[in-house]
């Protein structure tokens, strides 16, 4: 480790150098802005130079590149192990433009060579098309976040950090994102941050006091004010304020060097001790109040623009119409004395080169920003221990989640040295019956401990708080960074993360186009709790929309699974442990329930993701009258049921049960590598042939996926209406018209009709209709025919 | 108004009627949760007076009800004008107690009376099939705030505040709600609330330290960090703790009075003085905290449960298996005393009912809690005179957005003297080109405004902070309390709120059963810069899935306009403004673009939501050959292009273009009320030509809206394919396959081939999208046959 100086003020050959460093990236910046060609200035600025379409995002840039400069400082002093979250991702070029002074951008694009014509292909394929966003997207190396939407900085930069003891995870915060609830409610992330087994996050606020038309309110508010918010969100708060790049760089270099000093402390004393103290440490964060648009213009056209939000895009426009703005860019680049940073040849100059660390100490070539160079696949315990044994169909019954639990849990064990397994979840992991987990772990919690608390604990693996954005972010980070894990989350409240799910999958899509990005672990959620097994709670918690937003995704990226029972959802979780670049969405319910599969049927479906279950059907592989599908746990449930009545009441008629596990066997081959090709699906639902499909979320989703089969106009969906209340789990599926009576009720509707048994069991059906209605709001629960039900082979 | 005492201590009577009123209300909690019938316990308590399931949460309920005691107090002696906002909603049996004991319940409910008979009902309808739900739901009168899913309250309640200056909005924040993102921002909305011209939000953070299975963040930290946290946040907190019921009775009466004292200082010196104030009030917040299931069982088996989160739920279960728990509930409920509280025929004693307040003081009875009430309609300023003149179509271009903003402004003029009109946004009103509105009113603001401020101001009437979460919570709590309202935000982040937006469909949806809750203004989204019309930004900013989010809702709640040009939008927005208990989301780009509609044509059209454009079309009102549809303006710019090559290159080809601006009118007419009957959609997309539609959003959207139509097998979409990056617009829709050279070829590959002519012009356009490909990489902008395009008529 090199020596560290005396003092942590700067040598004036170190302002000298980082202050280079600094304009070089901020001339870098405004040159992928504005300039097509002409990119060392080394003849006068001509309007040819210039792009035609200038897009990209000025005002935050000198602030990010600022920081950037003395991370890079601090990094080669201490040897330290760290990476650089940009909450401001739309300062996109000054990132790529930090990425391509370390080097490492040209190492990824060779013919953006650290030269001329390097630095012209460097600007001219920013924000154009057939070259590189204007966001920190995945293309810019050493980014983990995006930011185009903004408030999840910070819970990524936790994520990154959890049993990454070594690893230091800057974050910068913009006052704009600092606004949004995501992010406000992720600075208690602390309360869950080991000093003894995880890495420091050191958040970084940048008051650069504008959004795009208003100031910011954190700006804004006065500094006692600011100061108290920073100490009851339980940090030391550490300000670095002015517009004087020399003293601004003197002082930054003297708070980061504390703020890591006082991280060393904490981790050094924690480590050395255990973990006995009674609180938290109170860890370092850094305020940086710069104007926005720092070193840019101070005035366009008579208007005021560095420190105010005319600087936040592009500060000088309509440079055709204007000669005089053509003349600013150009003085304003020139200030930057471009021939001062860059040699003959257009490469940065050796003393700003050597400002920046080495090899993969360099925040762009770390490899904690690439995760999947750190993946390591999980060792898993294989299901057949933790199967319900299901000697025949229905007679046995599990709760399916309970199951998955005890995966997980021997999941969590086998990891435990690995430590690259957590699950998150929003104070639901017991409420969801994944408890299991916690014989082998607890919940992580850095807050005192009581002696009548139960499973909490400093070195916990699970983490609990009640805010999904803050367990959607946390995992991301976790897994952007090499590791696995699981999102348990009440399935109506998984929309509250619809957002971050979208990005998500956006950051994954984009990636495949990156062969440098190394896969990583599949984002997983567990939706339990779901729509049809809401207990204590009503119409608020019965929304089964998620898996709708999922299916606007790409289909490379998203899977959505509804396993039937417990042994099929021990496949699924099996299965998506594997899995890489993905999106998996499970659905499953936490009922005590009829199980259907033994573990290896279990297999056998869930690898095709889709099937005739014979012991259910009447058909004996010949052509069925009508084909019944289910798709859920409930749905399923009473597809059986109506089964059964329809085997006693017409026993000639040919009955085809098939289930579905994997939604997307639905679509179009074409459509999605899962989709099953027409041939196969007429095979199961046959050409002509009614199907009364009963499905756990909206139907009009099961026709969305199926318009394109040859028998769609006789498939007919039940599913959820948006019909709800606090009632019984079976009332729940009569008032959506998709329990085992409305199903025979649909199949009566569409099968010819050869006797009068048909007109009979049409009455007795309407008949149990009435009856329950009548049973439930005198007792107030299912009538005893319903509760005690049983699959009769 | 009544006298106040010299003392805001309680007298003994006082203490002793408060008191009683609580231990009522929370005798009247746990009868809902476990009673079916001796609901006075005339008799010993028998398994067969209780429940057969046990739903509902006690946890919460004796703060609430403690809480709800004090605050009639405080009205009582003020004749204060408050409501009760209630974030821990899942308490909804002590809200609805509170109701009952204020007598309120009753008179909306007959035969809920105040008498035993009425008792009984009022238990036995609790989380009981055909009963109500076991939130805070619309049936409750007085509330405005479901609660189901947490992180709203705050918001809904400085949202019921804006414009109504002398109204208190009590707000009780639970401490696990606390703990989610919008809430933890949504303190700072007390930089938006003018002491002048709103009223006053009273926030009571209520630390009953324990989520379900957790102990909260914010009972746990240390009481520095926490009282730190509500100066940085701005407020001045007072604190009431403890678990002795006489001490904390008079604690919080004596804190409550110092808090609402403090308020009207705060108001009376800024409506004195106006408002120069350099810095906003400092506004007082409550802390109280008491034991999680306060007065409840201390222990159930040997285990803590009053001041554990044991208390969540229901305390002691397994009654049937259990008699021990039997007769610890009958203790339990004996320990309240309900002989002292409930009179011979079981209505409560006069001393409770005296301290509630009268009529409409009695929060459950306030007007401003059933905002329908309220509601006066919008005075609008007329169409015409906003309308782009259209002298035929495609000869002059306008910002839709820019045409819009002017509209708001006058509808904003004409209503300024009703204070009833606000539009919210995440900082985006300028942004998406409503900046018109600037000219009569400014931006909300009141942290410090400099000389160099544009549009801020302590009286502005538009409310900007960068969360999309507290926009639209303002918005539905100003549209709760009978106000109206716009939000305006980018397509993409609207997504952000799918799960609010979700719970106010609910919300709409569960009030048409109830009469007596009066028809609330729509809440209406613009959703501008959308995924066809990013400049600055790139994939992460395009996504139009909020569209298929608000279909999975009710139809009776949920309209989906789609306005091609300004003259449109403007029909959308009149109408939108004049509707009630919906919510109306309009897509509409801000780009300066060719206009189709002159204002009366588009009168026409927007009524009937969907129509054929004669002079785009060659059918002269025959059989098409193809009929082109479309919805959305960027889809329609190109679809209009499209056809004029198609009438360039075969003439005799007979095009119907239709234009759908309400996406409702595609569905049947039994799924919507907007839906087209069969005949009527037929007529417009025939039986059996082809139709190429070029959509807006995902393209599936459209199937499953017309998977039901005669002639959907022949319906051909082209849509977002959730392909983007930062390129051009046209590019955009190159990349998606929505372009007009792909529409061609789309029209080309399903009509039969006469001639040459068509392999010809497919030729053409394949070699066109190669060039535009070309073009576009080098320069970096479009092509001016595209730039520069123009209808030919």
């Amino acid at each position: 480790m090199t020596e560290r100086p005396s003092t942590n003020r700067l040598s004036e050959d170190e302002l000298h150098d980082i202050d280079a460093y600094w304009r070089a990236a901020n001339y870098l910046t405004i040159g992928q802005i504005y300039l097509l060609d002409n990119p060392l200035l080394r003849e006068p600025l001509r309007l040819e130079h210039v792009k035609p379409r200038l897009l990209g995002h000025w005002g935050t840039s000198p602030g990010l590149s600022f920081i950037y400069a003395h991370l890079n400082r601090a990094i080669r002093l201490r040897d330290a192990n760290a990476i650089y979250i940009c909450g401001p991702g739309h300062g996109g070029p000054a990132m790529v433009a930090n990425t391509y002074l370390e080097g490492t951008y040209s190492e990824i694009n060779p013919d953006v060579a650290l030269d001329e014509a390097g630095m012209r292909k460097l600007f001219r394929q920013f924000s154009f098309p057939g070259g590189i966003p204007s966001h920190a997207a995945p293309d810019v190396p050493g980014s983990i976040h995006e930011g185009g939407e903004l408030g999840y900085a910070l819970s990524h930069a936790y994520g990154a950090a959890f049993d990454n003891p070594d690893l230091i995870v800057a974050c910068v915060v913009g006052d704009g994102e600092a606004e949004t609830g995501p992010l406000a409610t992720s600075w208690h992330s602390n309360k869950f941050l080991s000093p003894t087994h995880d890495g420091a996050v050191l958040p970084i606020l940048h008051l650069n006091g504008y959004k795009i038309a208003n100031p910011t309110i954190l700006a804004r508010i006065p500094e006692d004010e600011l100061r108290a918010l920073f100490v009851g969100y339980g940090y030391e708060p550490l300000f670095v304020e002015g517009d004087d790049p020399a003293s601004m760089h003197e002082r930054m270099a003297v708070v980061l060097d504390d703020a890591l000093d006082h991280i060393k402390v904490i981790q050094d004393t924690a480590r050395a001790g255990g973990t006995t103290a009674r609180y938290r440490p109170k860890w370092p964060m850094i305020v940086l109040r710069t104007p926005k648009g720092w070193t840019g213009p101070k005035e366009v056209d008579g208007l005021k623009t560095e420190g105010f939000w005319r600087a936040h895009q592009v500060p000088l426009s309509g440079l055709a119409e204007n000669p005089a703005h053509l003349k600013m860019l150009e003085e304003w680049l020139r200030s930057y004395r471009p021939e001062e940073l860059f040699d003959a040849e257009g490469a940065p100059v050796p003393a700003i080169r050597a400002t920046a660390p080495q090899g993969d100490r360099r925040m762009s070539a770390n490899p904690h920003a690439n995760g999947g160079l750190l993946r390591r696949s999980l060792e898993l315990p294989g299901m057949d221990r933790h199967a319900v044994a299901v000697e025949r169909p229905g007679s046995v019954k599990a709760e399916a989640t309970r199951v998955m639990g005890g995966f997980l849990r021997d999941v969590m064990s086998l990891n435990a040295d690995a430590g690259n397994f957590r699950i998150v979840g929003p104070d639901e992991t017991a409420s969801n019956r994944l408890q299991d987990v916690f014989e082998v772990t607890e919940r992580a919690w850095m807050e005192e401990i009581l002696p009548e608390d139960v499973h909490l604990g400093r070195e916990g693996r699970v983490l609990e708080i009640l805010s999904e954005h803050t367990c959607q972010g946390w995992l991301e980070g976790y897994l952007l960074t090499g590791r696995h894990g699981f999102f348990s989350c009440y399935e109506a409240f998984t929309h509250i993360v619809d957002s971050m799910f979208n990005q998500h999958a956006k950051w994954l899509d984009a990636c495949r186009e990156l062969p440098w990005r190394r896969p990583i672990a599949s984002l997983n959620y567990l939706l339990s709790s779901h729509v049809w097994q809401q207990e204590h709670n009503g119409f608020s918690h019965q929304d089964p929309g998620f898996i709708d937003v999922a299916l606007n995704k790409k289909a490379d990226v998203v899977r959505v699974y509804l396993p039937a029972d417990a042994n099929t959802l021990l496949c699924v979780t099996d299965h998506v442990l594997q899995t890489w670049n993905r999106i998996n969405v499970i659905v499953a319910g936490k009922a005590n329930s009829w199980q259907w599969l033994s573990i290896d049927e279990a297999k056998v479906h869930c690898k095709a993701g889709i099937g005739i279950w014979d012991w259910a059907s009447t058909d004996h592989g010949a052509e069925p009258d009508v084909v019944m599908a289910c798709a859920g746990d409930v749905p399923t449930l009473e597809t059986l049921a109506a089964v059964q009545i329809l085997k006693r009441h017409i026993p000639e008629l040919k009955i085809r049960l098939v289930n579905i596990v994997d939604l997307m066997t639905l679509q179009p081959k074409e459509h999605h590598p899962h989709g099953l090709s027409d041939r196969e699906f007429d095979a199961l639902f046959t050409r002509d042939k009614p199907v009364i499909f009963a499905y756990h979320g909206y139907p009009w989703t099961i026709h969305r996926l199926t318009y394109r089969r040859t028998n769609h106009d006789n498939i007919h969906v039940r599913g959820y209406n948006e019909e709800g209340t606090t009632t019984t789990p079976f009332d729940m599926t009569v008032l959506n018209g998709l329990d085992r009576y409305h199903l025979v009720l649909s199949v009566l509707d569409r099968i010819p009709e050869p006797a009068g048994a048909h007109v009979r069991l049409k009455q007795a059906m309407e008949g149990k209709l009435i009856e329950h209605r009548a049973y439930i709001r005198e007792h107030g629960q299912d009538m005893p025919e319903i509760l005690g039900w049983k699959w009769e082979p």
